[in-house]
């Protein structure tokens, strides 16, 4: 038995001695690689972690004291040292999820895998446990890319506010800049910090600071690793301070020693106080360790040695169709800049970046910011596309709306990973932006089914100059093309019926190919479709309701959230022109998905060729009340 | 002629000697204490910044150089100077609005009026100056409140990165504790600032404004004054100085000499530079200096001698009605707890927090932490209640739903000012929350029509321990009892038609007085009507679809956005139950309304009674398109 399999509870941890502890670590780096490379997940960040969750789970007390994982993607760690070592469905169907869940421990608090949120939830919990009389401890476990998000300021601020509410914040710095030297002699320093002979170091120890790498050059100038730079804040403790916040660190956080010391100097002290932890991610993995472009933060399934894809893909990804149109608009269009929240590279804005590397600003987790700066961008005559995560623009809705909508700005925004996205679970699902974005006046949103498509209503994104654009597209990679058989309006027919129309099928993006199949088994139950894609989805197309007039049912099918999404606005350009034709709507229900495989969840809601079908089959039936 | 008279463009400024901008400070001030007491609108503030407005026009060139003001509502100084003096009609139909609107001036850029975001536009505008190779200048002038929103943060963490360009943000500090030497004083002290001496004179100036009177107590330890504190981080420039911005001040904003010296001093500075100025609200007007309760921020028309309203206020208003009943639930229920955004009195929390002064927290002009902390609070066996303009929401969508209902937190979210709000213009109105939000599962939200409703629908919210509640209510005061005369589900029947039942009227909140009037209409031409409230808005109530199926048309009226709101919501209900009968919705159009009073702006966009029953009568008729 393994030293990791004889750790059931964090208490079995307490009785480890240094040796031991140093052993485990390394077990748990070997099981992180094995695991992750058979199942994909996120990996350097957890083999940052090791020695830290250790420590955390010595000196405090789970589940009574509250450990709080920002962002959560770097629990691994704490899940196997909370019972939870069967990785085999790591981010499967039934298997453990990739965040915190509080369905599988009573040791994970907070599930949310959006950045930035665990020090407002540290403010939160930590003051109901005063209102209630608690004495448990509350530690917020923070990266510091995370820090750059605007949240984590309005928690810093309001945490410093209450002098004597004790509450720890943990700063996992892993910038790749980390110097091991630093860590060692500053970790002397950190059992100081707390202490009567503080003020005195304080000095000093900025001073040490200021002349390590620890203070990278300024992230903006280069391109090269997304958080470098993002130290100007973080490393001089003096700014800490200034709110304050009592300091403890920097401390070597692959030194358990070290980590336990500054955790339980930073237990004792009764007030909010932030342990600075220097952390390399991809500790002890070589490949990792060499990649500048940090693809190992999270991986697909993969050889651990050579670091081959397992399954190579098949096709390009929507992300890379993506990286080529902006990087070919943008020798076109020297006004074209290009806007990431801390995700150059995963949004495909490496190429552009390369060719135009004073045309791209990456502005750290900050999705907000994104959006205004690119009003103030658009407002001085540029054209920005902002590029992210469809889950994260949601963090930017006022900012879309207030910013970019009111001043009529020709801005577009970008969604990758829009719809069912699967794996990463409930937080990452892009389901939510074709319902949220319906109220945004003059917005026009376009779902691109295939790569010719994108390719090209990007283009025409870029061309409007006087209101806000958006392109969404799914993870993955893409199908293949999808051609047209005619055109109405601004709309593709993808396909007409043999005899009478009887329905008329509505496919936003890439449920094109949905649609075309549950019309073809439709038509073998003789039942006529015909299927448009409607390209740009908002505002709905004015030809729209005239040809829906001319069917005797409806079906809007879309990736996203069935409340308030393209079906609903399709029900309401319909009433409008007082066609009162049947419409039926498909999406996904109003709920949060488990994680699975996109697959498996776009089956698990019906939205397949054979489960539409069939539910059109029984509303023209008259029979869809009778399941 | 008045020398303000004589100010027909900026320019005009600049050849008035020292005496004369004082006369004409004078005159500003005087100026705007008639127009507001005339009108309403925002006093204090603009009594604080007419010095610091006058140096900004004389040292810089609008508009080719961009002055942004942050929020907004502190711009009339602004217009006076840039050719709008008419403030006859000021925030009402066809008068000047109440923030800086770009139809009116070209020397306006941003119009949005929440706060926090110039320094984001400064960002993009300075960046797009640079690639463009222009030389202007840019320029935010930013409150020491709005600095407490994530956003500002971003931007700084942005705007610091770029050592080399240039960028001005004036931090407009008016907290009450504002003490004269210490302006004057640091004001010889920032001309140093940016120049040769400046590392020398750091410590020392750091060391005064760690003595004074700038740093304040923490806020959250009184409710008193809602921005005390915030100078904890505001006035330490060390801070500032960490993140790279060289910091010029404090200097006293009233002293126009000392002022303009800084900004010419920042203007020579080749990267961005924060200058401090210290202000006060509502300077030169007693009555304002007088109020701790911050009553002259905005206002309504008044005798600006005596202060008292011209009209006095009909009934009590929708805010009050909550704060006395959210102090009664508090008294009962010691696990209810409060958070505003900066807006403690504004939002009626003010009896809440005399009678239980630590259950509220005052979280700064920051949506998102209230929501986050919101959830956290929950997690640790306390119900909060969040409480903020509904327009304000937007800004904590995502953390609604990934912190607050992914984590099926009982958090009940109070929206005041939803729906038309009228004066405030464009960004002021609450007409998004009842789309937005239709997206999130487990959200329960509740539209009163009455304040009796209020008290009923609040006690219901807060009995909810395990999803996320909301209470909507519109601005102004609350109309008389809207009496239910039956049942069905959990909606209140507001009356039956006399005959056959032919139109279903669902009355979204406080649109039953609008719905009852227009089933009046109606009944006078032989068309039968029952109107419901279904009181719980979403989800719509299981009992709708069967009713509806008993009559010919259903039609919605609700006082929000029509697209996504609850009018498509029931679309999606009377779907799911193949229910075909047709629908009509009536709200907001999709656009950004203009400012005018409430009445004016219900009346344009059609939702009267007469305007609703002509169109269901056109639409039973099937003539609906003849217009």
């Amino acid at each position: 038995m393994t030293i990791l399999e004889s750790i059931r509870e964090p208490r079995d941890l307490k009785a480890l001695d240094g040796a031991k502890l140093d052993e485990l670590a390394d077990e748990i780096r070997e099981f992180l690689v094995r695991a992750v490379a058979r199942t994909g997940g996120h990996l350097g960040p957890n083999l940052g972690v090791v020695e830290l969750t250790i420590a955390l789970h010595r000196v405090f007390d789970s589940p009574v004291d509250r450990l709080l994982w920002d962002t959560g993607h770097q629990a691994y760690v704490h899940k196997l040292l909370t019972g939870r070592q069967d990785f085999s469905k790591l981010r499967g169907k039934g298997g453990l999820s990739g965040y915190p869940s509080r369905e599988e421990s009573e040791h994970d608090v907070i599930e949310n895998s959006h950045a930035s949120t665990a020090l407002g939830w540290a403010d939160g919990l930590a003051k109901a446990r005063d209102l209630r009389g608690g004495d448990e401890h509350v530690v917020a476990v923070i990266g510091d890319g995370a820090l750059t998000g605007g949240m984590a300021w309005e928690a810093l601020n309001n945490i410093a506010a209450a002098k004597d509410r004790p509450l720890i914040v943990v700063v996992n710095d892993n910038e790749r800049s980390y110097a091991p030297t630093i860590g060692g002699l500053a970790g002397h320093l950190s059992t100081l910090r707390t202490t009567d002979g503080y003020e005195r170091f304080l000095e000093w120890g900025k001073d040490v600071l200021r002349h390590t790498p620890v203070i990278g050059p300024p992230l903006y100038g280069s391109l090269h690793g997304a958080k470098k730079g993002f130290k100007d804040f973080i490393a001089p403790q003096g700014m800490f301070e200034d709110l304050g916040l009592k300091y403890v660190g920097p401390v070597d956080g692959h030194d358990i020693a070290a980590v336990e010391a500054a955790l339980r100097s930073a237990k004792r002290f009764h007030g909010p106080v932030l342990v600075h932890c220097l952390t390399q991610k991809g500790h002890g993995y070589g490949p990792a360790l060499e990649d500048e472009a940090d693809h190992f933060h999270a991986v697909g399934a993969m050889d651990p040695l050579t670091c081959e894809p397992l399954t190579p893909a098949a096709g390009p990804s929507w992300t890379s169709v993506f990286g080529e149109a902006i990087a070919e608009i943008g020798a076109e269009r020297p006004d074209v800049v290009a806007l990431t929240a801390a995700m150059l590279h995963p949004v495909g804005l490496t190429r552009f970046a390369e060719r135009f590397p004073d045309r791209v600003w990456d502005v750290g987790i900050a999705e907000q910011h994104a959006a205004v700066c690119a009003a103030g961008l658009a407002t001085g005559g540029l054209h920005p596309v902002v590029a992210v995560y469809a889950t994260f623009l949601n963090r930017a809705f006022d900012q879309l709306l207030m910013d970019v909508a009111l001043h009529r700005c020709g801005v577009t925004f970008v969604l990758d990973r829009a719809g069912v996205t699967g794996t990463d679970g409930p937080s990452h699902n892009g389901m939510w932006d074709l319902s949220v974005l319906q109220a945004v006046p003059g917005l026009r949103i376009a779902a691109p089914r295939d790569p010719a498509q994108l390719r090209s209503q990007l283009r025409e994104a870029v061309d409007v100059r006087d209101a806000p654009t958006l392109v969404r597209f799914p993870k993955e990679q893409a199908g293949p093309a999808v051609p047209a058989v005619g055109r109405v309006g601004g709309m593709d027919v993808l396909r007409r019926p043999d005899g009478r129309p009887e329905v008329l099928l509505v496919a936003v993006g890439v449920m094109a190919a949905v649609c075309l199949g549950a019309a073809e088994l439709l038509a073998e139950r003789g039942i006529g479709c015909t299927v448009v894609d409607p390209r740009w989805v908002k505002p709905v197309d004015e030809r729209l309701a005239p040809l829906a007039a001319t069917h005797r049912l409806v079906a809007v099918v879309e990736d996203n959230v069935r409340s308030g999404g393209v079906g609903w606005a399709v029900g309401q350009a319909l009433r409008d022109a007082g066609t009162d034709v049947p419409l039926r709507t498909f999406g996904i229900p109003e709920q949060f998905l488990a994680h699975a495989k996109r697959g498996e969840v776009l089956a698990d809601i019906g939205l397949t060729p054979v489960e539409i079908a069939g539910r059109i089959s029984a509303a023209l039936a008259g029979k869809e009340n009778d399941a």
